[in-house]
């Protein structure tokens, strides 16, 4: 079988070996009567990472997002979140129909909701006209792979704290922002509430996000994740894999992001491409096609060259790192680039 | 009794006396059965006006547009509107509650959403992640008064057209528009699958607004309109001055709009005041007051002259005229002014 | 024109011509900003009558309990409610809609929800699989035209306090059932923690309903209000006839329930006619007819005699009465049936 | 460590050591890519077993059940479902927050929903007061494990078919309603349009249950599944136990009903235990304690002696059999009580 490199999204990460044998060996339990030792295991770990009181084991990082919205506000509230960000743009609409409240989206260049378009946007109290502007909604990494610095992070959360909203972030590559920004991921959960990250994309996990808050916090969402349908059972044959995404996985992220500096580095001396200089803080590789190119013959040869990705748009494409994109892979992206271009 | 003269908003207007004779006399009927003659012809008289098969009375316009939203989508879809529009800022939410719908922002600059603008925010089909774009809601005259020429209603109509999109219409104030554009409503009206107009407001009807559109939809609508609690019994007494709205009071708020240019003008030749020139399209004066004043002092000194007024929001002011401010009411308010900014 | 004889329900009742003169002449003003004087006063009356700190004018019945509904509860709560309630039957569905609510139909012979049956609803706290119950709902008169006794809501009223749960009381014909048990309103009203009643039906009002209970949920319950789209403006020309339906026709139905036994009783001399005495509480007339008839030449020789009825349901006719059905009219219905049956 | 004897529920089975050894060794992919392989032969064994077009992978029954309510209804409609069902009692309410439906719950003796019952809560079409009756709900095995005979289950569906209503079958056990029927489970699946039954329970994978219909319907809860967040990325883990669930475990259910029969049987002859004989369809011993006893006694008593048990609910306790409860255990359970209940 060949071994394909798969550079379309850090979501398409396999298992490691050392996570196939941890599902294999787990001590699970019935986690609905909280019966699972490796599920709790993995929850008190999750918590004491972040620097938060407690966590939750969900099936997927949009569950865990809209657990998050769904816990915090009530329905017809309203939510402030960058334009860009996954909740506005990549949970099919969830927001509105579980939660039932609005989101607000506001302008986010690298992911940065800056205090004055915050405060623009939340609405003032006792005018029967409004909504109660309810929650903050911040992503690190971004979208695009952008990293928001701590600094910037404390100033959303401080213009929440004045207007008495709660702050929620989508952390679904927390650890890449934090190895990005070489700070622990707590120095960057402490401002927010609640916390989602994902267990698989760079972590490697085949499934599973923890959402992490207060204790009060949690133990609503816990019923309230039943209501949603995410009341695994013997959850511990996720979690045991979790454990290693976490403790270990998260511990050689920068490994990843050196190696989309080395992928952007080598394809940015090919004629024909533009790397996104601006948008290489994590593990992705943004580039534009500058010359005119066949795309269906371009990705035809990556495939027969053993690589996926995904074509352009408009232009511009995104190679993703992960732990099965060493650099060897690299050089084999990087040369096939250069042959292909230039035919 | 002093007669005020109520500047606050076009909402405050009593009814005419003709107005009130008719709903003394109307003839009515039970309208959940359909029995209901003035309703009945005023549904007939909208219909006919906007030149649409059908209409149905609805006691409000948040009610008319959450309605056309209910009966446009489906629960998660995507609505695209205008970022200051009536329906984004002064619904309480309550397009996640009732439609369950998602709003999309877009900026408005005087009410135009531009095609391009409109066309960043459809989702592609087909992508798992995302929600369906259904509806484009426009708003003539926008939120602020600003008049939205024909030529940019089409333009936004034909992006629509493209995408398969619906588009709604709040009209609370489509009659000042087609005023102000010297054109008949129904030539705003043919850019939009659905048009909401109040009965109220300048038109002066104490209660209610209509909801026009496909007779299809309108059947369905009267349908939901019954699930949100709007079927009303002996609703002709609504009717017969809403007939009046329509046909009569519809005719003279060109008045209106000159009446409020003629304010505009006093006012704007006392020192302290600047006015908005770029938003006088309709019957609503805005401008700022230039020199520091102490406001609770102006809005007692206005009020001791008869006058209702809101307070300045960070200095800005906004009165607006309607059938019960003539002449005479100007030239009051603007001596008022001239007196107040004097001391 | 004839003068129509109309006993399809009592929600078809015009306007009494005190009403008309009422609507004509009230005092008004914008009731979103608090400004409808009469809207005020009506508010204030209703309170005192019911016994309760404060009320809310809203549209229709069904806008005013489901209003309650999303007033008292949390998205997803379970709601206790007679099987054959309006809430439960007659109102679209729209507790899954807009409150988000489960509604858990239990059964209610004669309007009666024994204590037994509501406790063996009422959920566990602490279970994760479980909805939370949050609200009983109460109707009087019930649906099919039954008064519940005083004693009845008291018991029903004390296991809800037992469980912790809030009481709604669905009294879109309370006078009826007050006239019905010979005592004031406020003594049914005491067992409920909110209560709707109309203006219309029986009491004669073309629009309207009335929402009461403590201070802080109206208050929340008028915001809501706006959401729904149930912020009216010039509201009091409503108000005013709500106001004479309140003080002057709500004394005048025990006149109907008379002229209902009267009816019954005339009818109950027809052969082919059997009269349900089990359900001649209030305004209601029910029988069924005991020999084959030629339904269509029924319905059609009323009409003709100038009578409006709902043909009946597999055999079982309602006859409703109200002001606009005196003894004559009694009369000529008894006539046209013994006529008609004879034929 | 002591090997437990866990009879709480057949929810709490571990997953067998070829399910270990199957997780370990799944080729996986990103199954929101439509790339896992384990995903895609689950999908496709589950909808050839029963007899469906397509099949989906969900995280857990509540999940599937809720998701299937999702994708046949409009929000608003009602859904007719047996009043003990695990919809209507063990779901959080999340039928009101997700798909904002109306369950209206009948009688259901030992599951079974009559013909009368069913036809008596469909509503009429036409009337606008009523919501639309959209889907019946079925439970087989019912919640208390009573199986329904196929002839009743065809009897609900021809109802369903008369009046255009949908089909699920909630099927949590439906390898156990088929074992004891003794019938292939798509023999019971003809007669719903959707089925969900659990891969874990008696079947023993840790995690996973499916929906299974038309490919129409299984392409709209795809994306619905994306909404609910339950978009799994490398789920072939899970996959590989459900298929040996599936085509293996399945075949081994008779095992457990017998060994529930082998313990009825054994307690029922103890002093004190009465067995519910019309509660022994599958894997669940049913009986009533009827001597007085010392209820924290009894259940550290069997903890005592290794065996996990839910306490009684007013004198009645459940036993559930699974494949780690094998005769040897069914005979440990017996003398515990034994000797227990003679103390």
């Amino acid at each position: 079988m060949t071994q394909w490199i798969d550079v379309r999204s850090d979501t398409v990460t396999h298992p490691t070996p050392a996570m196939r044998a941890a599902m294999a060996n787990a001590p699970v339990g019935d986690d609905v009567y909280g019966d699972d030792p490796t599920v709790a295991a993995l929850e008190q770990r999750a918590a004491e990472v972040l620097g938060k009181d407690a966590a939750l084991f969900v099936p997927t990082g949009t569950f865990g997002n809209q657990l998050a919205l769904f816990t915090h506000c009530d329905q017809g509230d309203e939510v402030i979140a960058g334009e860009d960000s996954h909740i506005v743009w990549h949970e099919v609409g969830a927001a509105s129909v579980i939660a039932g409240v609005n989101l607000r989206p506001i302008p986010a260049p690298r992911g940065v909701l800056a205090p004055d378009e915050i405060r623009r946007r939340i609405r003032p109290a006792g005018d029967i006209h409004l909504p109660h502007t309810r929650l903050l909604c911040l992503e690190n990494a971004y979208s695009g792979g952008q990293v928001v610095s701590v600094a910037d992070s404390a100033a959303a959360w401080d213009v929440a704290q004045e207007a008495g909203l709660k702050v929620h972030l989508d952390g679904a590559r927390l650890f890449n922002a934090a190895a990005a920004l070489d700070v622990p991921a707590r120095d960057i959960a402490r401002f927010a509430d609640s916390v989602m990250f994902c267990l698989s994309k760079g972590l490697a996990a085949p499934v599973g996000s923890m959402l992490v808050g207060e204790a009060g916090f949690i133990e609503i969402a816990r019923k309230k994740r039943k209501l949603m349908g995410g009341g695994l059972r013997q959850a511990g044959v996720l979690a045991a894999p979790g454990l290693i995404a976490l403790n270990e996985m998260s511990q050689r992220l920068g490994e990843d992001h050196a190696n989309a500096r080395l992928l952007a580095q080598h394809l940015g001396d090919i004629r024909g491409i533009e790397i996104n200089e601006e948008a290489l803080d994590i593990n992705m590789v943004w580039f534009r096609l500058t010359a005119p190119v066949d795309v269906d013959a371009l990705m035809a040869g990556l495939l027969a060259r053993g690589i996926k990705a995904n074509p352009p748009e408009q232009g511009l494409m995104r190679l993703v790192t992960h732990w099965q994109v060493g650099k060897t892979e690299v050089a084999r992206i990087a040369d096939a680039f250069e042959a292909l271009l230039a035919a």
